[in-house]
């Protein structure tokens, strides 16, 4: 924890080179009424720290830490490498990105390649000036690494692009024929007599696994160009490094941060789509044992020329604020402070407006800082404790995105809307998981749409926990691909069969609703889009009822003994109703306790560390909603002690301590 | 007035160079037969007139133009400089447009860049070539300059266009650093070292402010090339000279035809959005003192290679016919006379078809003729009289376009909807006044949407007329940028503080209603996308009623008294109802009657001049409508005296003079 | 007939080089199960036959073709040359298509143009190796030529086709004068110096006249690749050649197949429009004396990296099956075999999936094996036989492409909704012809939307088989361009009005039900989105109700003697109903019996040859149907003899013989 500035922490991004020294002491002022204990800063600011290349002028900026960190604000610095200076690309146009309707031109953001070396070594620069800088500043209490990086689509085509990829495949394929014989490139006539042959990714009708490959190769290239920047930091700064990322499903974020201290997200929901925030800090907490920063969030709408945004219902910032903390974050960050008065983002949400009034959400933004306050004792000595987990991993995600298998299935939303919500509207706290955290401690794991098993020995590491007494949900659309997103060409699935035996029959496309199915207590179960066919038996949980008489009367939804546990396959895409069905039904099994929000609408998050233990909720729907308490608690933030079945307000926020 | 040719105008728009001499004699006399008596001829005929470079042939149009004028049918003759023949292009393809998708090609029109040196010159010596030619020619009653120029989009790329675009930007800001400090370019180091560094506005997420700059030195382009086309016809012929233009809120036709002596308007508007050609009629009128020529409107539908539109109801064509010289225009014409027989436009509407036999509109031609020449001598002794003003510049066109602060509020489309439609549907004659339009002799003056009020002093022009007892209506978004479109660094407006004081509060976007509010005397307000909200006083018009406590209670509309004026606030986008109720309130308050046509419906025209008086009433809607009359008026057209309450019948005309 | 395999065939299109040798075992004996009794195979498998430039390898596909000989499966073989190797376009990457978009790159299907001389060359190289290879393979039942060739939008702009574009015009207009001439180039200044100054159709308002060449000339690329192919495999084999095409209407397909032996056709329709794909036997079948095959079809549904098909109705897949042999061809081939395991087609329906396992639809494959050879005696023996033609040409499908004269009326879906499906609805054949097809034979010849009805005097052999007696339907929109797709200058039609008078009046335009209408008798005419309007005489069938003055009381449908014959002049796209009234007066009165279906649903098809009669049946609306027949019938499928009104199970065949 910093020496000086103790979390949780309240912060703002803030953009100092917007304004001039008279309107920078009045928004340090007004930071310090508001109750905001930090403030992210310098990152879009390269041209301000260097204006001329090997130019430093780190003054200004050296005034404004010392000025907000004397009024108790402690400072996230950014490393500028989003925003190069036009002399870098005018010297070097050939840094800019080359996308396939032509070279991004200077003028916004993330306009150059993370493969070109020259922008690579001036970004190294400007990293190594500004870490030496601030190496020992007391008040800097962390650092952010560009900001929002990710591929943009198929990303960047230029030449450095094209020999990272035919580096990539040479050193995942080794030969040429390995690559011919991996992705089946006998079909079309596409085999390749060298690596260099391998075209881009463009322009053509193109293999989903050449694709698949293509966009690894470009994340890894942003995952290079972060862990060059931490490493360089790192030589310098002991206080924590990392880089404020977005929910983009391709990011390994576990590679991603295995350099970096901490996790930084941003996030940009709104009341419609909150729960989508929720999976990814499910996703993101797992990954490190420190607490994660929620570095950007919106007070109160998002626009940049222009803004299809609304007010948001009272009390929607307050319980926004509080809903990283919530979900294991130990600070929650606005994006702005003070909204900008010239260029893109003119009618972004701010605590500030730009001629310097406050918002109409000043009154929340107040009250979330001192109940920050009041929490954080608990906060600080407690953490998230999860039951169940459920699998999403980068890899499964491009298989996805390259090839997509039945319309309207892509893999991040259907997470969302199809098994992530049903299970945190019964009221539990799951982790979201990748390839690589162990199983041990989860009494059950859902695998869903998880094309491909295979990464780092997950399969053989289900296969265990499993017989050990796990119980596995998987499916629907899991197991079907090996590493390269290609079938099994004589099989299947990959491990599926041998742990329950060949029952697999057909694999039945339906956007229309052809396919009947009931469950076994003669329910309708309403499948959509997908069946997979299983032969039925007496362990078949789900039936198709109708559809075409080679199907009528299969299973799509079976449990299957394995060890000493048990495997629950789902061979469709459930509806909601469907699947909190299921989930009730297994949990209940695993001896998991569901239902304890009988209204949903109340995110809920059971804490326990240093021997205190209780439990956070947050009304999340603006409806209001019940929860069943097993012990009376008392909420730190008011005082109260509460007991048996209580009832949150709309957007009511519940720090409880058993 | 000209010698031989006398308003009011029935023109057609003609291609001789479509057809051969034995149809163009039929088409004369047809032309005849229908009335006709003014001609466009020759705007796309360059390759005819100089079938090589700088070898003329004018043989065939001086035999056109002499059989026209014998058949007394006035000439209006075209530059052809909207299609320069492919030897111009083929020798010099930097000329034709650069577009971001690439180079445009020969075939169509519009095709070269009005930046390009080498086709301005082919230009100017074929406009001169014609000008020495037909300088004293008697048939010929007026010029017109090229073809609806305008800007397409972000325009042509071109080296020459960013070379104008860098001196644009030297002349407006000076020095390099003046534009760095003007845009905020220390944002997302945006900087530039110097003014060739500026990238084209594509490929991009492009500066607002740099992409207007460019839209509006792209505009300035060709109203260049306009004006030296003018200069060079002014050497040698004493007839009006212009250009038709298009419905295109981006020129800025006050400067356009500062060098030109006829305003030449083209409009295809429908039976359903008729009014928008209303709303330009009104803007056109009063930047010169010489009634406009509407030069192309179609008889019945539109088509190029095909159409989607339908016949239009019986009497369209005759009312359409007549809209322009009601809203103060001496000309209307036909676009086209005979639908060409191959090439583009295919299935265009016109007077005769492509065979030669009249299409079903034929009658309602004649009629409108036949009624055209019993109106003219009211018509050319009286002009259209107006007491209300409404601001729309293209300054704040190209404001909108770069920033349009809330989705779904186009600059354009709103002011025909939310702003115009309410008050002509009141029996109202509005001006659509720009910058420069003298304020004196108003009684009325809105300002809507209008983000920047510093043009040419404008805001200071309106604060003396406002304390010498002008009413003005103010916003929404009206004086909140500057003429850079920025935002003022440390207060919300531009001036409108200065004189109503610092009530300002917030600024609050809501696309989907969750912002109640109400007139003061209870009725509710549906606002709507936007709310300007005001601290509440006595002078609150409307005030919220629901969305957030902290706007709970304040006012959207507001009345403050100012010198001998008053400021009426309009904080929102109204409904069409609630505009109505605040035009009622005004304008009863500032002595302008309303509610004479209580169906709408009707296009109500006052006129006076050279001591004569009256009033021209036009049903534009198909569905009949009233009209009270305060003392009793002839139709000029019929004869028949009215008085008192009178309806008129659907897409019926009355001139009626008192 | 080929001496070792006799049609009917039901045949499945296979790749061996996705598989080892031992899963081909698998999949031969497996195809024998099924029943399937010719496999397609090699048509992509260029770089397998020819790994390096040269060096053939045909010992693994004779390998196949002798064990599919083994197994009593007939081989046909496809020439490569839609996906050419890597090693072509590495060495040669001006082969690639350029599109305006950029250079197509290799990886997917036809990505090299038709014009480039390098590929032509490697693809004479690679078909002129197979050829000889293959020569005398008794176990080669055919050949196909490359695979699904067609022109994609405005296809390749490489100076190849440019090349060729030149050459085009300049053979069919001789000098660049006529071609302005004939193309009105006068306007718009478009008038050429040279045929080399003629630019690409891209990037502008391109003539229409200019892009119909275009496409015509990119078409004829196509067929002369096919034409040199064919050539090259007729000096070595004796098995008939054919290339497999899609439904493109563009194509030529009489000129295409000139050279051709055998007609092959693909396609993908679904249950909802099935009646597509009868449109395309019934235009294919008429252009060759021998039966056609379909060479391609889904078992159950389409699917590339993912579908977005479902599930089809039982029996589905055997109606399918049947429908080509309904309509006259000898061989049903299946797209595919086995589900590729890996590459670009990974979900498309099959019959084993890519494990090797049956799919659903297993039974329904086998039983239509079983049955195929029940009928073929009969169906080797008989040929289908129609009364009814119905015009359809490729020069009227680019005609329709460059200029659509009315919104949402493109030539081919208005061809199968409003006038092939209304027909065929009432239990008749039609034959769809070309421009070259005799017309003797036929009792009633329809010409729907034939803007151009000269082509190798058509217009001339329509009037003289009118004048023999014919009954003749013309319209909508027929007869109103020349052969350069532009409008005659001084007259509406080509020949019509030499045939009927001058009745013509007006083109009327209407997309939204302005102009209303009724039949004589008093019944409404629901015509729809352009009115051809004719002076009404005792001969309308079909007069205007209301519109416009100028049109009521005039006819849109008469009927007018010619010679011996009638014309019957359809001046409006009819609904469905309508158009069937005008079928049942016209047929009626023709002497053709229609009605025979009450229901719709069934596609009936009278058969006849080698002293023997009957008719095939097939419901293929699953819904099932009535039918009156008109003498004793047997169906050779099952035995049973039928008389009478008889009824059809949903998707239920009868070949039903006298």
């Amino acid at each position: 924890m910093h020496p000086k500035f103790k979390p949780p922490y309240l912060g703002v991004a803030y953009y100092p080179e917007d304004w001039d020294k008279a309107e920078i002491d009045f928004d340090i002022a007004k930071m310090k009424e508001a109750g905001i204990n930090v403030a992210r800063i310098g990152e879009f600011a390269w041209h301000k720290m260097e204006p001329h290349p090997g130019c430093y002028d780190f003054g200004w900026l050296h005034e404004v830490v010392d000025k907000l960190g004397a009024a108790g604000i402690g400072v996230v610095l950014g490393t500028p490498t989003a925003t190069p200076p036009r002399w870098l690309t005018v010297a070097h146009p050939e840094v800019l990105l080359l996308y396939n309707d032509g070279r991004v031109n200077h003028g916004g953001r993330r306009h150059c390649c993370s493969n070109q070396p020259l922008y690579l070594e001036a970004s190294y620069a400007i990293t190594e000036a500004m870490a030496k800088e601030f190496a020992d500043d007391e008040n800097v209490i962390g650092w952010q690494l560009d900001n929002e990086i990710y591929e943009n689509g198929i990303g960047c085509l230029c030449e450095k692009c094209q020999e990272r990829f035919i580096r990539h495949l040479r050193k995942k394929f080794g030969t040429i024929e390995n690559l011919n014989a991996a992705w089946n490139l006998n079909l079309f006539s596409q085999a390749y007599d060298r690596f260099e042959d391998i075209p881009l990714p463009v322009n053509a009708w193109v293999n989903p696994h050449h694709l698949m490959e293509w966009k690894m190769s470009q994340n890894q290239g942003h995952i290079d160009f972060m862990h060059a920047q931490a490493d360089i930091l790192h030589k310098y700064v002991k206080v924590p490094v990392g880089t404020d990322t977005m929910p983009k499903g391709g990011f390994d974020y576990r590679e991603l941060n295995s350099k970096l201290d901490i996790i930084q997200y941003n996030h940009y929901n709104i009341p419609e789509n909150l729960h989508e925030t929720c999976f990814w800090f499910d996703a993101l907490r797992p990954l490190k044992d420190v607490p994660f920063w929620n570095t950007e969030t919106a007070t109160c709408w998002n626009g940049s020329e222009f803004t299809d945004q609304s007010i948001k219902p009272e009390n929607f910032c307050y319980v926004n604020s509080w809903l990283p903390l919530v979900m294991g974050a130990e600070a929650n960050m606005y994006w702005l402070w003070r909204t900008h008065w010239a260029g893109h983002e003119l009618v972004h949400g701010s605590v500030l407006d730009s001629s310097g009034r406050p918002q109409h959400i000043w009154g929340e933004v107040q009250k979330t800082a001192a109940d920050f306050q009041k929490a954080g004792d608990f906060l600080n000595a407690t953490k998230v404790k999860a039951d169940i987990a459920v699998h999403f991993t980068s890899l499964n995600y491009y298989m996805w995105e390259s090839q997509p298998i039945v319309a309207d299935t892509q893999y991040q939303p259907r997470m969302y809307t199809d098994f992530y919500r049903p299970l945190i509207d019964l009221g539990l706290r799951p982790d979201i998981v990748d390839y690589a955290q162990p199983l041990e401690g989860y009494k059950v794991v859902f695998s869903p749409m998880m094309m491909n098993l295979t990464e780092k020995g997950l399969s053989e590491r289900i296969r265990k926990w499993v017989a050990d007494g796990g119980t596995w949900i998987v499916g629907p659309l899991t197991d079907i691909r090996n590493e390269n997103g290609t079938k099994f060409a004589n099989k299947p699935f990959g491990m599926l069969e041998e742990l329950v035996g060949e029952s697999w029959l057909y694999g039945i496309p339906d956007m229309v609703g052809n396919v009947t199915a009931a469950w076994s207590d003669g329910e309708e179960f309403a499948g959509n889009r997908y069946y997979q066919v299983f032969e039925a038996d007496s362990d078949a949980l789900v039936s198709i009822t109708g559809g075409h008489s080679a199907i009528n009367g299969k299973a799509i939804v079976l449990k299957k003994a394995y060890g000493k546990g048990q495997i629950i396959i789902l061979g469709s895409f459930p509806s909601y109703k469907d699947m909190q069905k299921l989930y009730k039904l297994v949990l209940a099994d695993a001896g998991v306790p569901t239902c304890r929000t009988p209204d949903g609408n109340i995110m809920v998050s059971p804490r326990e560390g240093n021997g205190r233990r209780g439990m956070m909720l947050a009304e999340y729907a603006n409806k209001g909603g019940r929860f069943c308490l097993d012990e009376p608690m008392t909420d730190v933030l008011t005082g109260r002690t509460f007991e048996g079945e209580i009832e949150l307000k709309p957007y009511e926020v519940l720090v409880l301590e058993a």
